[in-house]
């Protein structure tokens, strides 16, 4: 994409009105729009990023055999109910609006109930499980703290997977399989350093459950680190003695849910005839907190620094003064299939190089005065300090690797 | 995919809460599940075709230089009281909400106020204009017609995109770009034949808009048909004289906006320094409604029949007891590239093609016995009787056509 076409620019200035290092540095260049405290918009870089960390969960959780589906965000009262979940005592981030004709109506903050509920017309049989399904899916939350800029917000995306096992040992297996996923997603996403699976309490669900903590000075768990080579930990939340604590942001959560939602209507029948529950499991990652965590645990002070998968574009190819050769290698890194942002602003180097760094793009490509001498570009990795006098060529054998 | 994998189930009865032919078919089908009357979860099929759609028309909308945002739905009232529609005697579809603090929010049911907002921090000069912004964003709309199954609902993706222009010169120039690509959208989503471009009220933004319409028996709409060789039509809505009307779905809409959302704060300055008020456009396609006319209008007595484009697979692999062999070559589609959806349930061959004619994939390919005596597969597609003796090589050169 050429930069003189995109809409946002980069401020040189924090917005007033925001705390948070991750608010502020994809405020300022051009990722986000505060529509209020807590709600945000995606601009063109953001949206980028959100959807390749999306592309990553989708790919992981399709591996282990999830099936995508995308529900509603109005919830009928009568689900919520029966679990318990309707009333505000009970759980306080619900959203409720209304029908025309009256009914109240909440928004969805989960959706185990409507997922449980919906199964039923599928599940009957042995047969019909295991299995597990998953959305990406608008989730709202009448949060009273919202000051985390995209990592606690009151309406987000979340990735939501639900499993459906015959019984507790099937769901232990799948469950396992989930764990390493996360790993997998954790890694790819550029926290696998400081992200640990760590014990914590299950909540209303079960006794205990696992989250996946990547230390962080802005992040509101304290958690200890039990192993550091297999990367365990424990929360606060449940540990008990003395031991060291670290802060740390919940990246992402798995759950035993038992039959606490199958119970009474999502049941099988097994080979003899005798009807049981659905033994189910609930494991949720939030892709915009996870951006929101790369760029607090990632950033430096001249900006973001994107790992190479999240990023929204591979090379951030900047033209200093020098159009006309830019274009041709702009279409050749293209034709290769490499995301490129085009700098071809009629600005300084030194604007152009600030806007480089704090966009964050992992490659910085430059074409000036080395390229009209001896068609050298200069390259710079993001989180490195050596710029490499490089030909075409050899840069494209390098973005293979 | 395996379709013993899958969680859903056909069905041989049509819900009995359910009206309209796109419902009944998507239902028992197993592309959608109703929460609500007007809210409905996309599973697995559906969420496939859907995709589709979202896919041909984000290829459209980047040809034509549109930038991808993701807004939120929450909504301020302010910015909404400022153009009169806050009110519920003006706007009677919100859906409203207030947070914790007690200040009332909205629900999105379009965007024009918060992206003119959101778009005054980027916008100051000539030089920042024209471009042209687009979403795919859950809208919600508080309908009391809800009968229509996806086609009208309280919640649905809409595409909307905006565009800011210099002036109406420039607009036009514009507009006229998304028309022909509106055109090529519903082409290629199968409707071309039966879509015409139609002259409509501009509501209360301006004297005229386009709608696009689609001929169908179930449309709310009425249109006549003024050249058919153009696919030109006009809306009942702003006819004078005695035409002869068709029902007809609107399935897009364009709209020329003026500075009704741009007026007093999205601003530029000319050449001369002197400030003028963006020209904008809207731009709207439903993907769902997309989705349930093409089911209302091209289905048969046995099911749904998808274009290649927006079906959820482009191969029904069906095996007759040949689960080995069929296994192999399952296989070497999906090397190929080739999105099968791979029947090897243990079912009598009747129920395992009347399941095929519901869900309405493109292109049937039996292994049976045909292909234990002389490896030759049974190819049938949906829209046609004939069943056409191939061998793999075959099929594969055929669907690479």
């Amino acid at each position: 994409m050429r930069q003189s076409q995109l809409f946002t620019k980069t401020r040189r200035e924090a917005p007033a009105d925001e705390v948070s290092k991750n608010a502020i540095l994809l405020t300022r260049a051009g990722f986000i729009n505060k529509e209020m405290a807590g709600v945000y918009d995606f601009l063109p870089l953001g949206l980028r990023t959100l959807n390749k960390v999306m592309g990553i969960i989708r790919e992981e959780m399709n591996k282990i055999g999830g099936q995508e589906i995308f529900m509603s965000s109005l919830q009928r009262k009568e689900l919520w109910e029966r679990t318990g979940r309707w009333n505000d005592q009970n759980v306080d981030v619900w959203f409720k609006t209304h029908l025309k004709e009256g009914a109240e109506l909440g928004l969805g903050f989960t959706h185990e109930e409507p997922i449980s509920n919906m199964l039923e017309q599928f599940v009957s049989s042995h047969k019909d499980l295991p299995f597990s399904v998953y959305q990406f899916q608008n989730k709202f939350r009448n949060e009273t703290r919202a000051k985390s800029g995209i990592m606690r917000t009151r309406e987000f995306i979340m990735k939501d997977l639900y499993s459906f096992s015959l019984n507790e040992a099937e769901h232990e297996a799948f469950y396992s399989k989930v764990a390493e996923a996360y790993k997998t997603i954790f890694k790819r996403a550029g926290l696998g350093d400081k992200t640990y699976m760590t014990r914590a309490s299950g909540g209303s669900f079960s006794k205990f459950s696992h989250e996946f903590q990547t230390v962080c000075e802005s992040g509101e768990d304290l958690i200890s680190i039990t192993n550091e080579e297999n990367k365990e930990a424990i929360n606060k939340e449940i540990a008990e003695g003395d031991l060291e604590w670290q802060k740390a942001v919940e990246v992402g959560n798995i759950f035993t849910l038992g039959t606490k939602f199958s119970d009474p209507d999502l049941k099988f029948k097994d080979e003899n005839g005798e009807a049981h529950n659905v033994f189910m499991g609930s494991y949720g990652i939030g892709p915009a907190r996870l951006v929101g965590t790369i760029v607090e645990v990632l950033s430096d002070e001249k900006g973001i620094v994107w790992p190479k998968e999240v990023a929204p574009f591979r090379v951030h190819l900047v033209s200093l003064n020098q159009n006309e050769v830019a274009e041709g290698i702009y279409k050749t890194l293209n034709a290769e299939g490499v995301e490129v942002l085009f700098d071809d602003r009629d600005l300084r180097a030194g604007e152009k190089f600030a806007d480089s760094d704090l966009i964050g793009i992992p490659t910085r490509v430059v074409i000036g005065k080395n390229y009209s001498e001896n068609q050298m570009l200069e390259v710079k990795e993001r989180n490195s300090e050596e710029v490499r006098m490089m030909s075409t060529e050899d840069l494209l054998a390098d973005l293979r690797k």
